[in-house]
């Protein structure tokens, strides 16, 4: 987390260093002076180091509840923050760094676990494809065959293309990562933003399509659809939020069981369909809503193209194998690949024995159950297995797309709170945002499967395009061993990517893939306006070599009061260095004297800078009373009441303050405020709110120093 | 708005004063210490006072303009606050304290703007009244005119009990002042309570009357009743934000006005029924839903003494009659209320003659003109004159409401913020909290005038009750000459209100009354704990003389850094009240070594206190590599750094500081905290929201000072 210095801040630092040196005491009398012994013990305490009932804040509390025991005083009552026992609740003790280790997977864990996204979108991708075809009634649905056939053709040339990108990116070659290294930043930012609406996408359509085959089984559920969708969210989010980890032989099994399912409903309706001599069952009749032609032929396979999503996952998991890692990973790619084709041509190819068509009550999947196991327990269990591989499908995606974002954090493309580990080394930042995003999606389209499905296609092939558009770069460039056959591979993949991105863009562009695109072109405006904004911050808070100007009584010892003129120290450039570049002025705002007000005083009087009191007062009786009290007390500190006819007591402070820095502009303002803190939140509001209010109102004023001076009350 | 000190108080302010005397510098020594002239002018500056273009923080603006002109800097683009523009436009430019002049009214003046409350409320009390003994058919109608006989000698004899009060409390006494006075302070915030609810209902009440006055007359609007009512409340808050007053011609124009067109509805009908010899067209039939029995007539009663309520505000109100003040005030309480029980008798036997019943689409009176004028334009003349006295009448609870919530804030049983005058010297606090309740209430019953009635008169006669008492109380005490027969007539005005107060508590408790118990008692609870904390909190906050130690070294000379231990001075007291009493340490947490942060060490440097860096690390790897750096820098100041394995910053660092709190109690901890600033809010999303946590985080520790040091990025 902290960044490196270059060579020219380094000298920087020495130079300031010795700036200081010349006129500071040496560091044995500092620390002489220091009246405590800093080092107070490690944090936590060994003793309380137990992970398990270690809360976030809760270290705070047992120091006071201690304290307590010997003591009863106003502080036995502090109980640990409400807030962060919520926390624990939900989220769970927090994990120190050191549990962060990457766990490596055997092929057969990696297999169920990388390709649960991908193998559970046979649940969804086939019906989708048919319910374009069915628009165009019987004569549409003859086409299912063919369609297939081209989607099947593009897994196989985009699977071999990944295989590429494995070799070549054995630390794990996401999109964002390939485009951005070899096609320039903006590649990497689109293909970023086609992934992120990806898992977004993958988020929601896995959730609508899992509650589908719930619903298909129990349609008294149908209508609690969006209620039920939105709450598989928030587990997702708690769960993600206390650091599920993907790896693990739990995570497994969903898959295995999807497989086997699938597995079994193929083989039984095969069978089936061959006793009976592969006899087609014609499809009922369904009325024609639009006639045969290239358009609705292109929106039918950018549907069920759909498929694919989720291929790229091994290609990113990379280092998440055993060694040889990259040969590991291609040989789980090609299981990953052999299954997918297998499970989805064996779905169309029994949907297409079964004429079975897709209705919006029922999935395509669960009447084809129904037909082969009627009601009984293996149609339950297909429909469990397909629910619970879209859950690890969608959660997925919170393991993704929090990572991208971190990525992009880290290159300084979005905010940096995305690079903060969660207390369970989740990137918290990026899981909330992904479940808020799905969440909006979802209730946006009532959780239908086939409404999310046009806005799907887009940003995922636009990041595969990318991705291997730029894995083409990559292998020109470096011409390693066997170069020339990765790269007709990657290229072949491109272009067909390419072709499948533009049949997606143009055939549903009104269907709702404008949309991607509006979200593209916003993405990349945000994230190179964060960049920029990044980069002119660093630069700007750069130590860099600057003429330190020293006051002209430098030699009048160690930190003597520096009351001269400051030399050429322009206003508001908030450049010192060196504590003698710093001329005080403390302004105390005092509203009346109580303790609260006499213990300010007492404050900045000790500090042993020239302080100035200033009253507001709204009548000139009022005026006159508060000078007679400030005699009576014995006159201590300057003091100037300004009248504020308006009764306005921020805007008459700000304004005093604002003129006194602008006549003084090489001085430092510290303004003390007194703050009346109670006991209980409820009751602050029974309070002044001056000591936050100013602090807003002075908060974009160059040199303005603030402090508050708390006093408590006890209850 | 400074409150006055105690004789032992100043006292106190004396101590403490000599001590610091003992031990300061003379007050000329501090007075020409200062680098800067205290006064820079007044504010507004007297070239810019002109209060129509002075908007809240405006005087800010001209000052950066200026600036701006002449040394185009990153200040030159600062606008005024967006809010404040919003409010200037909405609320108007502020007016200074010496506007708030009361003005005298004449009777003729006084009358309509007094009385708009109570007589506006015939145009829904005979309509309530006849509402529920609709419910019992012909046979409930009949009881119309003995029910409204009763409700007239309630009203004379109120009426004659309040002019007791105008004469025994010249300054007017309202029911929270009468109440609290006489039978003390519990039965004034009841009093309070019953005053506030009826405040509330009058708005609710009113305005849904009055939109029933325009959708009878056009009933295209019926469906638009919600909207419109609450786009009243909302024209009626922006109104009286910008300080409305009541007096003046304009606001006695819509009284006139309405009473004229009673006048001329009553007068016009009683010809006609004259000439008909008085024959009574019989009302049709109705279907009977309840049978004639007390708890029926009683509900009745209740409903119809609503017409009552607002009765109060001329003794309210004494002070603005010209002298003599209460001799003007009673003539005014005889003339309003002859008016009022003329118009009330005059409506119930038009009524009683026309054989009109309340419809819910159309109001009584609405019915009763166009018996009398057809659709002409005298009876468009009559719902617009109705609908703008009902409007007034709102707007009179929007005086009243805020002016017992201040009274209640001055006597510290609300929170003192109801006590601001806003810019424009209206209680916008108060004014603002009506609104919001009225409009939730209106909101809640979606408009229905004969919803909200039962609600109404539980309040109206509390108030009145007590007040009463309190004047039978007040009368018993003080024995003046003929406090025999006021005692009389106000202790007849109690018996009667308490007996409808009864009527209307049991007859309606289930219609909405037991509503008013649950808000009286909620009140009762919030007003006396607000008061006591506010009793506690200014015990403590209280000069008091208590021991001054002063620390060994005190004759070392003025403003020594007082190191040596301070005595018993108890841990986490914050009672010091001179400098000397005050032991430093600033602790600066510093994350890395950019501008910011070595302006902030130089900040603290400056100081001449002991001061400590504190750097968190969250591997060990960092840690040296910030040692590295610190002492490339010269290791200029001591520096600790705490390792956090759990990734947190604010929990390790609080806990330091805490710890360092605990191990060295007598020292105040001033933490000085670096705080990047961005020019565009949105921009500091990207930045460390460091600063506002840990000033939250350490906000409840005792005698930790927090200074930020802000760093502004110039974009």
């Amino acid at each position: 987390m902290l960044p490196s210095l270059s060579e020219e801040q380094v000298r920087a630092l020495r130079r300031v260093g010795r700036a200081w040196g010349r006129v500071s005491a040496a560091p044995e009398v500092w620390r002489r002076a220091l009246p405590v012994e800093p080092d107070v013990g490690s944090f936590p305490a060994s003793a309380e180091a137990s992970p398990a009932w270690f809360g976030r804040l809760v270290p705070l509390s047992p120091l006071r509840a201690r304290a307590a025991e010997g003591r009863p005083g106003p502080e036995a009552a502090v109980r640990p923050e409400a807030g962060s026992r919520v926390r624990r609740v939900l989220i769970g003790a927090p994990l120190a760094s050191s549990a962060f280790v990457k766990e490596r997977m055997r092929k057969l864990v990696a297999l169920p676990v990388l390709s649960a996204d991908v193998l559970s979108s046979v649940a969804y991708a086939p019906e989708a494809m048919l319910a374009v075809l069915v628009l165009a009634g019987t004569a549409g649905l003859a086409y299912s065959l063919p369609v297939a056939a081209v989607v099947v053709f593009l897994m196989l040339a985009v699977g071999v293309s990944y295989r590429q990108t494995i070799r070549a990116y054995p630390h794990g070659g996401g999109s964002y990562i390939v485009a951005g290294d070899n096609l320039g930043p903006v590649a990497g930012l689109v293909a970023a933003a086609g992934l992120m609406t990806d898992y977004i996408l993958t988020v929601s359509v896995s959730i609508a399509s899992g509650i589908a085959a719930v619903t298909s089984a129990l349609p008294g559920l149908m209508p609690l659809r969006v209620p039920l969708g939105v709450l598989v969210i928030a587990v997702l989010l708690a769960g993600n939020l206390r650091g599920i980890r993907q790896a693990g032989t739990l995570f497994s099994a969903p898959t295995y069981a999807f497989v086997v399912a699938m597995a079994a409903l193929i083989g039984y309706g095969l069978v089936d369909a061959a006793r009976g001599g592969f006899h087609r069952t014609p499809a009922p009749e369904v009325p024609v809503a639009e006639t045969v032609g290239v358009l609705l032929i292109a929106r039918a396979f950018s549907s069920g193209a759909t498929a694919m999503t989720g291929i790229e996952a091994i290609s990113n998991a990379v280092p998440a194998f055993r060694p040889v890692e990259w040969r590991n990973a291609r040989t789980t790619l090609t299981w990953m690949l052999g299954l997918l084709i297998t499970m989805f041509v064996g779905i169309v190819a029994l949907i297409h024995f079964t004429g079975v068509v897709p209705t919006g009550q029922e999935t395509v999947l669960s009447q084809l159950a129904h037909l082969s196991f009627g009601n009984g327990w293996f149609y339950v269990y297909v429909q469990a297995a397909t629910a619970a591989v879209l859950l690890l499908a969608a959660n997925t995606a919170f393991n993704d797309f929090p990572r991208v974002l971190s990525l992009l954090a880290r290159d300084e493309y979005a905010p940096k709170l995305f690079l903060r580990l969660g207390d369970r080394l989740a990137y918290s930042g990026g899981i909330v945002l992904l479940s808020l995003a799905a969440a909006l999606v979802y209730v946006a389209f009532e959780g239908r499967t086939n409404s999310l499905i046009p806005l799907y296609a887009v940003g995922v092939f636009l990041a595969f395009t990318l991705s291997q558009t730029g894995m083409v770069v990559h292998w020109w460039r470096l011409r390693e061993p066997h170069w020339r056959k990765s790269l007709v591979f990657n290229a072949t993949g491109a272009v067909l990517s390419g072709l499948v991105l533009l049949t997606a863009g143009v055939s549903k562009f009104t269907a709702g893939a404008w949309a991607a695109l509006v979200i593209i072109v916003l993405f990349l405006l945000v994230t190179t306006r964060v960049k920029r904004h990044y980069t002119t911050a660093r630069e700007t808070l750069r130590l860099r070599p600057h003429a330190v100007e020293l006051p002209a009584c430098a030699e009048a010892g160690p930190l003597a009061p520096a009351a001269g003129a400051a030399g050429a120290s322009p206003a508001d450039r908030e450049t010192e260095e060196i504590p003698e570049e710093i001329h005080h002025l403390s302004v105390i705002p005092i509203a009346t004297l109580d303790l609260a007000g006499m213990r300010t005083l007492a404050y900045a009087a000790s500090l042993g800078q020239p302080a100035l009191a200033v009253h507001i007062s709204t009548t000139e009786e009022e005026e006159r009373r508060f000078r007679a009290y400030w005699s009576l007390w014995g006159d201590h500190l300057p003091l100037q009441t300004v009248l504020s006819p308006y009764r306005a007591l921020v805007a008459p402070l700000v304004h005093y303050i604002e003129t006194l820095h602008r006549l003084n502009p090489d001085l430092t303002l510290t303004v003390i405020l007194p703050e009346v803190v109670t006991r209980h939140r409820r009751h602050q509001l029974l309070h002044s709110r001056m000591a936050s209010r100013l602090r807003r109102a002075l908060r974009h004023l160059p040199k303005i120093v603030v402090t508050t001076v708390p006093f408590h009350l006890p209850y």
